[in-house]
């Protein structure tokens, strides 16, 4: 098994599990995730293209050669933009032939090769109007970041077996990059990390070990004062405060904390260190046993786009960006794969299905770059920061293409393989070809608990360990009827084809409530069902029943059942209490009697489809 | 009675009450206010002249025509700092002489004298290196906003007796103004209000009519999109999304909001626009019914200092901002005198004791800029928006000055006249001349309800009334013995001199919780006691019971002692529940049981003056 240079996104050379080929996972469109990397194909992708078009970041490229009329457009970091896009392409074109997206990534490769600098350097903002500038702000000039999602979308299209001209640029870029920051060169770190995890990917499709160094240097490099003091957020806003083998708490903006740990990560396992995995391990705690959201999102502040003190997880100021669930997704991964640990599966199943999940429109076109958990009756939806609805695009559009480039490539993240057998970690509907066999699966998961295997082994006879996912959330499971407990359900025998195991996931609504000093929470419950986390939205109550004044009796059976938004809602007994004439403080009180109301939850990761209005995750408890 | 022109800040031509002279009320130092206004005299005042010089803010100004090293310094609107200092000086120079504050005054004055242009315009920052941008970006230069704080400065000189040459300066640079945005000239707003109020006390000052003209100008300008799109915030951040007259809601940056609606308060009550002074209550009743915080202050969020949607009043990221408070209380004061609206005393009260007070050490030269309800042990305190404990001057300045300045002036919101008689507002120990006669207050408020009260009439068997006001959260009041109730406790009768009157307002503690829709503290209540809010902090507390995990045993009585941080604190039994072990996320279950504790709250207004530590005044009820 030496297909790991052709594995799918993130490839180590060593760890507990590996992951499987990119091809080797094909999802079933009816099932979730399925009809999820459809939506990506149908509608996301075009939508994506467009988009680049029509806000210029092409564009800005084409200045650099060709003639342009327009001038320099979005923000100065917008290449990023066009990278995640030509990423997203390659996976695709690595899991199916398509004209248009073949036609794009040739010529904005085309493109690239005629925009970058003799010398390597690629950066439409720099060498257009501030090429005096170049290199010279490291804090704020994204001009690594912008680097390595360029590596990024090389990486894919080498893995994709599209890209040897995308991989070249790349390349040469980084080749500038290990010139000039490498050893010897320039101390010098990226205000925004993604340099690091994508030279260690450059380093597993090529081989070339500087790219490897430079990116170990650029993550011991950091948190020694290279960037400065930013003078309004602090240096945690760039994690320089300290260094991450020193750091105890993920802090500062939760996209470049968590992209540097997915780096940090990556360059552990390739460099053998396991102080350097230990400081991960150390930091995966500190965000998930206090910082992270039920959903999986992270970040609690939109004033830094941060990480806000233990505990401090607002529902309502959630920022939980969605780069930041794609960002913690990718760290998840890297630890799966690095330790085997079943609670990093966990973490992926969790932000996929919400804090992800929820970023993306039904259609495919409209997207939200922050996702809170609660929107009151009355909300002020006019900032792009916390519209009301998804909108089809943003003046930072780091977030669409973002998802786009995860969907495209979400078979990836499956089921991974040892010496010993196959794991499955995400349940869904499809196809999986290991090295030991191939498995069908078949399953209406997460709307249901029965997950049907089908095994077809490479070799007939031959013994290994199938390990379906026991999920963290389940408390009761069977395994061809017999009940399984422990992280993963195992099945260690001599297999033969037309082998059929069938696990069973009980899947009850769950009533769920904060720890104590989660203060935003107090008070409230929520509902889940499965990975999925459940919400109430306004559509589903009467008009003059505001869902901010409705409580939950959690004392009260939860009923599952079939929805018009989804296959699967919750009902449940509430109370209604109209607080008109109510002062804003006042003497602590009984509550008033309240009205019976019939409540019905819907999943999160559907919410704000159906007409505009308020949201709640978090439901108060009736008194 | 024609003393308005004299009078304290903010002299309105009319209105339901009448300000005192500047120097009608003495504060007894052993009062509380008094207290505060001889620790700003002692103390803030020189701290404030020292920083303007060691920070540049002078020096910026010695820049235009002086020889000065150093480069301009702080932010672009640094001036205002000076003029606020100024304000400070010369109401602190009304109340008595000092030389230092003379020579301070004297000395400022001729430097903006040599800086001022011969057409009246006065700004540092763009009279030296961006004189190219002079007018040209009303949006951020603050230029408005800064002459408005010259002109109050001006103003407060001018009604001290100070200042004939600051006013000069002042009003050249008003007619500027005038000449450039007044009728027929350009259509601007500042994307900051303050100039508003100060024009149309620059009119009550002068007569001159066309200040007035010019303050009612701006506030009907704007709303109308002069400013254009704030990209980041939107034009609600500077209330340009909506003409006042229109608006339903307080909206965007605090401070912001309620500089402008002092403003309008001035224009209606000098125009006699009755429909502008409904806006002002529309929106007084937007604030105070759904944004405010229970310790008076506004504002939700960090990110663009602003009030958050009805309800959004989070204790931790509470911004509070130090300048918010102090103008509600500016809004709050020209609303009580404009209508004679008991519930706007009740808020200057409430703002003073608390959102006001908490910012300022007892060593009266550290001050917070944001006032937060809430911090957790583990907070980050590294950013100067959200610091653990109070700082001795921000990078942005506006703070500190503004205190001093309000501190200066104190004596002028206590009391009010009328025909009829005289209003007490403010109970606190002090003498109060007004036309009626002369009032002799005894009083240990806030830490004691009973006010004794010698009166010395003007004209002996004369009759009128007077007014003392019974706070909103008191519940039991007595006049001589005799049990009041309603918002004023009124003796209409013939004085004597030697006559004495005794109010006795009854000050339990109480036990609040807020509207069910407060979602950030369900599950809580908070502690008062007469004006003040109380709060827990670490320092009241073993080291290994930590703030963040006591409860209050909302059914056990509330003890009133005395205390080492202040003269009354607060005992009440509690409940520790360490929840070392407990998942961030995990089954509703009861709770477990905890140990008792025995719990200690102290005034709000001190905190953070011992150790640095967790500090709450929502605290989470057992359940």
């Amino acid at each position: 098994m030496s297909e790991t240079t052709i594995a799918g996104t993130a490839a180590p050379s060593t760890g507990a599990l590996r992951p499987l080929g990119l091809t080797a996972v094909t999802l079933d469109e009816g099932g979730l995730l399925g009809s999820w990397q459809r939506r990506n194909t149908d509608a996301t992708l075009s939508h994506c293209l467009k988009q680049l078009e029509e806000s210029g970041n092409l564009d800005n490229l084409r200045r650099i050669t060709d003639s342009a009329p327009a001038a320099f457009r979005g923000m100065w970091f917008a290449d990023s933009d066009v990278y995640k896009t030509l990423e997203a392409v390659a996976w695709e074109l690595g899991r199916r032939p398509d004209t248009a997206l073949e036609q794009f990534l040739d010529a904005t490769t085309a493109l690239l090769e005629r925009a970058q600098d003799s010398d390597g350097y690629l950066n439409s903002y720099f060498q257009t109007d501030h090429r005096d500038q170049q290199w010279a702000e490291l804090v704020w000039s994204h001009e690594l970041y912008c680097a390595g999602h360029l590596i990024q979308a090389a990486v894919a299209a080498a893995r994709s077996g599209v890209g040897d001209r995308l991989l070249r640029v790349a390349r040469r870029f980084a080749d500038l990059l290990v010139d000039r920051f490498g050893e010897g060169g320039t101390d010098g770190v990226c205000g925004h990390p993604e340099i690091e995890t994508a030279l260690v990917e450059l380093y597993r499709v090529t081989g070339h070990r500087p790219y490897l160094d430079l990116a170990a240097r650029f993550v011991d490099l950091r948190g020694h004062g290279l960037l400065g003091d930013e003078p309004k957020f602090g240096a945690r806003y760039y994690q320089d405060h300290t260094p991450v083998r020193d750091a105890d708490e993920v802090a500062g903006h939760a996209v470049r904390q968590l992209y540097l740990l997915a780096g940090v990560v990556d360059v552990a396992v390739e460099t053998g260190d396991a102080s350097l995995l230990d400081a991960a391990t150390r930091l995966w705690e500190s965000a998930f046993d206090t910082k992270t959201y039920l959903t999986g999102a992270h970040g609690s502040r939109h004033r830094d786009e941060a990480f806000g003190d233990p505990y401090e997880l607002p529902p309502d100021r959630a920022y939980a960006e969605s780069c930041a669930a794609i960002a913690s997704f990718a760290w998840n991964w890297r630890m799966l794969l690095a330790t085997g640990g079943h609670r990093y599966a966990d973490e992926l199943e969790r932000v996929l299905y919400n804090g992800i999940a929820g970023s993306t429109s039904l259609d495919g076109t409209h997207f939200f770059y922050s996702n809170p958990l609660h929107l009151r009756t009355g909300h002020d939806g006019s900032h792009e920061d916390a519209p009301s609805q998804r909108l089809s695009w943003y003046s930072c559009a780091c977030c669409p293409p973002n998802l786009a480039r995860l969907m495209a490539s979400l078979q990836s993240y499956v089921a991974t393989t040892t010496e010993a057998g196959v794991q499955v970690h995400l349940h869904t509907a499809g196809r999986i070809a290991t090295p030991h066999g191939e498995l069908a699966i078949r399953t209406e998961y997460p709307w249901d608990g029965r997950v049907t295997v089908s095994v077809t082994p490479a070799t007939p006879g031959a013994a290994w360990t199938l390990a379906l996912r026991i999920p963290g959330w389940c408390e009761s499971a069977t395994l061809d009827g017999v009940p399984v407990t422990g992280e993963y359900a195992e099945v260690n025998r001599v297999w033969e084809p037309g082998d059929v195991v069938r696990l069973e996931l009980a899947m009850p609504a769950r009533v769920v409530a904060g720890h104590p000093r989660v203060d935003a929470v107090r008070g409230c419950a929520a509902l889940l069902r499965g990975p999925l986390v459940y919400c109430l939205e306004q559509a589903d109550l009467p008009d003059d029943v505001l869902v901010d004044d409705v409580t939950l009796d959690a004392r009260a059976a939860v009923d599952v059942g079939a929805g018009d938004l989804a296959p699967v809602v919750l009902r449940v007994a509430g109370t209604h209490r109209d607080p008109a004439g109510t002062p804003l403080y006042e003497p602590l009180a009984a509550s008033a009697p309240g009205t019976p109301i019939a409540l019905t939850a819907v999943p999160y990761f559907l919410w704000a489809n159906r007409s505009p209005g308020a949201m709640r995750v978090w439901i108060p408890l009736t008194a």
